[in-house]
């Protein structure tokens, strides 16, 4: 079954805020070791963009995890 | 160690181009089923676009694969 890109975008950014916090990282400092701002990540978190590859990459090499994981969740 | 994202993303578009060819499925066949332009596929094949997820999905759907499959390859 075809798997929504609004649901994704939406658990994506449920993952990445808890990646985020087992890390103890507040936003302002991932947004720092990504070199983006601030407002991008929250942005991302509550799936109101539709982010790129790169800045997953970014996010990724910040939270110290491979990109794969960032897309290993359950869909809810 | 962080990972280049130039070389994520031409790893990327190799680990697209494969998993396609795989399916028997020329970009045209992809690109509609994705209700993208056939350009696009072969953009982001050859590492020349910074794709989205929306995209991602869009792909992994037509392939009928889970999302995290896409990113999951070995990096050369």
């Amino acid at each position: 079954m075809d798997i929504s890109e609004e649901t994704f975008i939406a658990n994506l950014g449920t993952h990445i805020r808890q990646l985020r916090e087992k890390k103890g990282l507040s936003q302002q400092a991932l947004a720092d070791d990504c070199d983006i701002k601030k407002n991008q990540i929250g942005r991302i978190e509550r799936a109101e963009i539709n982010t790129t590859v790169k800045t997953l990459i970014k996010i990724a090499n910040a939270l110290d995890i491979k990109p794969k994981e960032l897309f290993d969740f359950p869909l809810k």
